[in-house]
């Protein structure tokens, strides 16, 4: 289980990983040049404490690296927060690496993003943010039948302007791009992964992303039980 | 002269300043608690001289700060310049903060870009990337005025499906995004806000974002004459 | 009031501050295209929620720059904290800028510095780390008068290896250099600044970094009075 | 061969990696949405690409991780360089992660770096900083007894003082710190770790650091042979 599929066409998968729960112990422990090289109870104390305390950059060694298919306005959230639009009051490298696709140039076809009858959302009461309940299947029928169409409209725009000679930089406009999926490679701490899971999974988080958000936390998990847990029980 | 129009609706505006071309002399010679409080010869020379051997940590102690208005294509490639996917072979933070507007909720009426006739622009033949010449200016009309309509159409599905309750999250999916403005805040160190000309202002950069580049440029140099032309000419 | 004395021969300058309270309020608003130029009850209540809700991104775009002299144990601790080792679960760019002297040439006299008589601090009975109240000064006379001591032989040890054409960047072995005074320029984004204030003011940091970062908070303070006081009582 | 003594007492290990040359090319080409699964003779050419233009992001999806023992003044050079004093006009984050042992809480015996009686480097002739010529062994070996007794009667007062019940934080006053031994892990991007060799490679670095550099770069090139040869070849 090392690739999830999300959304309509969407994935992610997990490209490598440095580290282990241990990992973290035997960087927190480096000044009594003590090594662990299995997990015991009082390891598993200090991650507890580590996590308790803020004590982060232990976490900053072990490290995951994905490569992740997903809509541009989830792309977008997900560049916010590692440039730290929304990050907490840290300080320090965020350890992140980033390599994506755009439409500069003619790579694949472009594919989109297009919710399904019962998956548009209404409009929370009490926020001017987020989504709340499904609209109506039949209204929400009418919508995905819209976007399908403008896509399609888009898309012949698009190809018509490659045609006639036009640069794939401007030809690019003529793209519902919000719902254009890219592609990009990840590769981030621990700590940088669980800082971005806490926040992605929170409830008013944009829907599609948190389905990312729950794939990564899925892919990771295994691979540093305690840490991870650790990390979001904060 | 602290705010520039650039393409058709956007611009970019001198928020605030911090230092001057001393600033990097004093930062430079602080080992030495010397301080120089007007620009000598001998000051200039050793602005040389750090941009000339890449001793550029001196020149992240000056900061400025714009505001800017652009498409959301030109504002991807810029974050993909300060998350560092295109970065040189550097390394440490980049001093940059961000924070810029979205479409999660309704906050002013969306705003597009829309190439005028004859700024539609062709293939390059060497390259699969970048454009080169503009196209005949009545393919460009007929260009401009269909990407018009696709907006106008776009901006109606919103619109309905606000109307219909739908969350604004996933009704701007029918927005053309590329070339919908967005409003952010970037605060650079002289370093950063150098190493971003020195990549957008070359003449294979996407041709609108070499524009904004062209308008930091004018905003800047007047605050640090010396740095900023040592920096640009290596 | 730009700069305050420490220690027996250190200091702390403010060099220069970009940005008030309003920079935060129209960083945080840049979405809504609306400027503040005067701080209102609505700010006020922006940035408090702004700092409790965790959304520091905007305090990122207010700047201060420091010159700063202290003994090498004291700026030892100070750049584990901006390397991030002891940060907290943020990540983005920690907008911090740094540049000191060493002792690979010969710049100035060394300076170092010596607890007074009454300045020695005993163990604290409940922890390894940190220190509680003073000890005797009849002990911390002899102390202060040992220490002062072992700098003479160890200045007069590298004035002799100079003086016989040994290089600077080894002679320096024979300084007690966790004394040793150094200087350099810090610049930082207002929340870079607070996240360190919150960690250094604490009573279990050690007391000499703290008497820094008194001063850091008295320089301070004055330009951001609202965003210094919310950030701090988190 | 994944520890390396360098120095008296030091010694760097290479405890984990991530990736191969493979990583940076599957990096770079996740546009194509290709993936190598053999280095191909293209696939070189696309690192030999990469490096040549300064296209460095794909690098940083490469990591490695080491424990380092050296002396202070060795580790201090390490961190200026990590926090980017010493850093060329790069942007972004420098994906290091760091976490080293101090000597506020008594952990271990102190370990100190003394100098063999024919290790002791002469001044430049036409530079303030640096080394040059060994001296006579003769005069060296005076220089190494005077260092060895300094380091003793420091460590009998720092002893003298923890005995008086004086804290670990101001005991370690006592302490020649320059030549002390710290201990770290440092987890870094091969971008950043090439980033680093090149500078510490140079002939005019200090030549105890130009040692770890070496050790270094024997322990990650047959890790990424293609990419660590082509970086360092710039």
């Amino acid at each position: 289980m090392t690739k999830l599929g999300i959304l309509d066409h969407g994935y992610i998968r997990l490209v490598d990983v440095m580290g282990s729960d241990l990992t973290v112990v035997n960087a927190a422990r480096v000044s009594y040049a003590k090594e662990s090289s299995e997990l015991s109870e009082r390891d598993i104390r200090l991650i507890k404490f580590l996590a308790r305390e803020g004590h982060t950059s232990p976490f900053r060694h072990a490290i995951a690296q994905f490569e992740i298919y997903a809509p541009l306005m989830v792309a977008r959230q997900w560049w916010k927060y590692v440039i730290g639009s929304a990050h907490a009051e840290g300080s320090g490298d965020s350890l992140d690496a980033w390599n994506e696709s755009s439409r500069r140039y003619i790579t694949e076809e472009p594919v989109f993003y297009v919710p399904r009858d019962d998956e548009w959302r209404s409009v929370p009461e009490s926020s001017k943010q987020g989504s709340a309940e499904p609209i109506a299947k039949s209204i929400g029928a009418e919508y995905s039948s819209e976007l399908h169409q403008l896509i399609a409209l888009g898309e012949t725009l698009y190809d018509k302007a490659i045609a006639d000679g036009i640069c794939a930089e401007q030809a690019r406009l003529f793209l519902p791009a919000y719902g254009m999926y890219v592609r990009w490679y990840w590769t981030a701490s621990l700590q940088s992964v669980c800082h971005f899971l806490a926040q992605r999974l929170e409830h008013d988080a944009q829907k599609e992303i948190q389905e990312y958000a729950k794939a990564i936390l899925k892919l990771i998990e295994p691979h540093f039980p305690v840490a991870v847990g650790e990390l979001l029980s904060d």
